[in-house]
């Protein structure tokens, strides 16, 4: 009954098996192996355009890495109040643009209010030097709270930044997750929707370590390269990161592990909403499910050995919360069983 | 015969399996699991006393991290001018400490000269605001190019530091290597001589991917912990370092990688220095091994399947190069073969 | 009628007959000549205790140099949402902090409010590495809108602060106005209540440009100094700047000074309240008059000669602005004359 | 008897009275004033094309904003040994641009010399992102020890530059005096060599304060502002500065003093080259006077009142200092007397 992080989880048999398949041998350092060529052809099949990829280290990495691939001096980029890069990331974004800021913008379970968004694009003047200028928009698909943004949504937030001459980043830490929830392709939930920049993440979804920064728009890959040599996140025996991806990517893995994490949030979802002591904080997308439960309910259950974190409520969250209850998080990954699941639904309902 | 570099090899095997055994189950994540405790109080067995650890994704990482624990606004660091901090990192120990300088010590075959370091020390202020003030000396460990410090040059220059009240990194991204060949210990080779902060690799000596930073004064690892974090080098399934480390550790495996590389080195360089058409450009002390060779010559062998590099000869190399030469570097590993320096061997004869 | 900002006034011609009394003769550069010296024991004479005293060329650079002296990695400094450093200095803090973040605290009438400011620090775990760190607060006085802080309500900010162990920042740009509007002394509107670094401005009161960080803790004053000549913020002939707080603080100028720019602003709010075609938005404290006007009668107004600026209203402002009506800042200074407060009046009354 | 250095001096009394007529009276403030606008014309006519020009607040702030506006990520700035930026601000140009690296150049008599220059540009690849890569060259004009460069050193330098396609920064400190000392004009020594962009100094020549970004490329000018105001150098009450270079550029003052200013020192060289107990360390070719004189004498020379420092001998000096010796700096400026030089004279006669 491990539904604490998706984190928690170790490495799925086949990535454990493929890269373990690629322990022997010499090759390239630095990203320049065969493998590691091999798996950026891959992801631009993926992505069904060339695409320019870089490993790193976190998912930090990989989205600190893309407003740095943004940045403007006095920069201001926007994204949503409970974003991994404003709640999760000590600051690491602001650190590596030199000290461009956040600006959080509201929107109802975790994803960025369209109309806000322009309202605070309208207010910052590009040009006007004390307050410092728009950089980028950033939205991250599964949201943090495990709900998604529709194409239609994408389409539009990114419509609204190229009006004001902003790239938008993605955050993918969940992108499969996303992916197969809304049964679409990469390319439509991406670049075809108006998306610059991708932090994709295999590590919540099987992998050990495997995230890596996508750039639709080329130009900007030699300025990427240096920046992350220089955040020191060049590997250099990279091909145990392409060796990740390349077994995530093989006979559909990915997609296979993030449908059975969303299958596992449904059944907990399920489980949850048939009890009679927790009650859903919303409608479950991805692989997190929210349910506000009485604190002496929940201590119990994890006294009996489910691991699940209480959660901070999101601004604007309209769910009312009793003084004896909380908010809290439980999240499924590629190696929730539905055993784990019933056993949580039993100890739910006893 | 592929001599190019250490981190040209894969994983040791017993390196892949220690890894492989912990797919499976469900662990908190970030740093605090039981494994990763485990290994840093092996970390601590290993050196004889409590020592913060931190894993981190590069050995650029830990040593970029090891000067922000020591910065200081307008802070100078000195080093040899052949560091890897000066010479490979893209300037990310200036970009991790906002802006700090490194201030290139000369020293003959890779080492810092202690005079000459001296003198610069002498003419630093720590309180003139003009110049910036120093704040760190640092030195690798075996150094970049394959020599060692004896224990008491380390002694020497710590002392030095101490005078000046600096503290002292260690890069060790060849730690082990250097360590079997002073035939020394851990705490020997680092804090009983001075050493306040360590890189310490596993990469080059058999890992995938495990670098840590150590630290011996405990009162600065929470800020160790926060630089970390924002420079986005906190793993999230951080075990899968802890399982590498402790493989790494276990029955010695660290230091038998270490001594057949250095081995290798000398078997190489026998081959060498038993050649007419090369010779050494100085004597090897660790793992790498540099010649001069007529590029024709250089030309051949790499033709015939060799990998290995020129080098730009260090400053104040005393050697020799002819107009038709070059000084070449071979790197040897955990992973290189007697057959691979033996076929080198017969090639450089022919 | 210039009430656009106190900074589009010259300077006072004492403070301009002050600073060509020390144009001629030879002194030490860098902020160690005697008149220098002199200018920092007048300081510590005003503030009635020893104080560090930092000369530098804005009131942006006093701001960002004060955070920048509390810095902590993955620090977060709380401040108002209409703070200058929010919404003034392209970014400045954040820069020269290496990325820290400033987090706003709303708060009726430009004052942070002390609930939601506990509130928000009660939150913010200071061990936390995901998050980040409180390392500050920051508050204006007089405020951005005007407005002042009583005695007691720093008084109670300043103990909040340091419950969480976090040092108070005061934004002193009108720091005169403040002062004589209380009818208090500097040392009772700062570190008798709790304050621990102030932005001392002079500028805006008559200066031509005489800005100082003035520190209570003498402990950060080296840092202070090496930060100050890192930024660029050291003055070689800073003597110039000292003329000008001599003859600030001669003979109680910088206090007439700022007495006769809040009674010009009180003036003018007289005039705009007994206006049928303006409204008082809030009742004006120091020098700054804010104004509801039918953006006709304003545009009139300002075809006539007034230069005066429009105001995004504040978060939480609820006096009601009509479709045809704006929200106007009106600042008056110590070059304010009743004779052109009379003639808005007259304009104001057409 | 003032020798220590140009910025002893207050300001020159035309500086001072321009200063004061603009002391009355309204203007926009942050450099839009009408004042403003007129100095930014003058400029371009002194430079006979358009030129954009950031007032800001220190020689040093030029520099690093000049550094900042060629920054690239992983850069390195190739500069003299012992230029400013390298020796005294404190890592201003590293912290101004987020890390980049300055790599200093040897040459004799304080000048870059182009075939050292053009051997480290050879060594450095623009695309090879462990090492970094070369992202401008800054040259100083007159040099930190009182030479010139001529302006085919310039052109060489500058043309050596184009060629590995990196803008060249001019650190004109000294501008005046080199200037007046070649007997040419702003454009000739500047962007007719190839140079990009200037840090004009008028401090040192007769202002209070008066430093100014020029740049060539304005395609670079909005950059500029933003780092500008960024950095916290952007003045509010900007007339400030523009009064006093409208007073420096009227009827050529700038000229005259820079002419007495070298003069002086031509008067000092010849004073010392004809004493018996002190030598010119090398031919002054501006207004800094460099000298061997025995330790005692010079203190006897400081103790009767004569001030000026010693100084660390320049890497390459050949000039032989003896034991009892050491190498000492004279400054002149527009406020030096004939009458100050002749008492030196006599002094160094006794």
């Amino acid at each position: 009954m491990f539904f604490a992080s998706d984190n928690w989880a170790g490495a799925h048999p086949k990535i454990a098996a493929g890269l373990a398949a690629h322990t022997g041998g010499f090759s390239t350092a630095y990203g320049d192996g065969d493998l590691d060529r091999a798996v950026y052809a891959r992801f631009s099949e993926i992505f069904e355009r060339e695409v320019a990829v870089f490993f790193v280290a976190t998912g930090t990495a990989a989205n600190a890495l893309s407003l740095a691939a943004c940045n403007k001096t006095g920069g201001i980029s926007l994204c949503h109040r409970q974003s991994h890069i404003v709640e999760d990331e000590c600051g690491a974004p602001e650190f590596f643009t030199g000290g461009s800021r956040l600006l959080p913008v509201d929107g109802a379970l975790g994803r960025i209010d369209p109309a806000r968004l322009e309202e605070t694009l309208e207010r910052l003047s590009p040009e006007f030097v004390h307050t410092g200028r728009p950089m980028a928009v950033s939205l991250t698909q599964s949201t943090e709270i495990g709900t998604l943004y529709a194409l239609d949504d994408i389409e539009r937030i990114a419509a609204l930044a190229r009006r004001y001459r902003l790239p938008v980043h993605m955050d993918g830490a969940r992108f499969a997750n996303a992916l197969v929830a809304l049964d679409t392709t990469p390319a439509e939930m991406t670049w075809r929707r108006g998306i610059d920049i991708v932090s994709f993440g295999g590590t919540k979804n099987g992998c050990w370590c495997a995230e890596a920064v996508v750039l639709f728009d080329l130009g900007k890959a030699t300025e990427l390269s240096f920046l992350r040599k220089r955040s020191a996140q060049l590997f250099s025996k990279s091909r145990f990161i392409a060796a990740q991806f390349d077994a995530y990517f093989r006979d559909g893995l990915w997609l296979e592990t993030a449908r059975h994490a969303n299958a596992m949030a449904q059944r907990l979802a399920a489980a949850i909403d048939a009890s009679a002591r927790a009650r859903l904080a919303w409608q479950p997308q991805a692989n997190e499910v929210f349910a506000v439960i009485a604190r002496k309910e929940a201590e119990r259950m994890q006294a009996a050995g489910a691991a699940f974190y209480d959660w901070h409520p999101p601004a604007g969250f309209d769910g009312a919360i009793a003084e004896n209850e909380a908010l809290y998080r439980f999240v499924t990954s590629f190696a929730t069983t539905p055993d784990a699941v019933d056993a949580f639904a039993t100890l739910i309902a006893e």
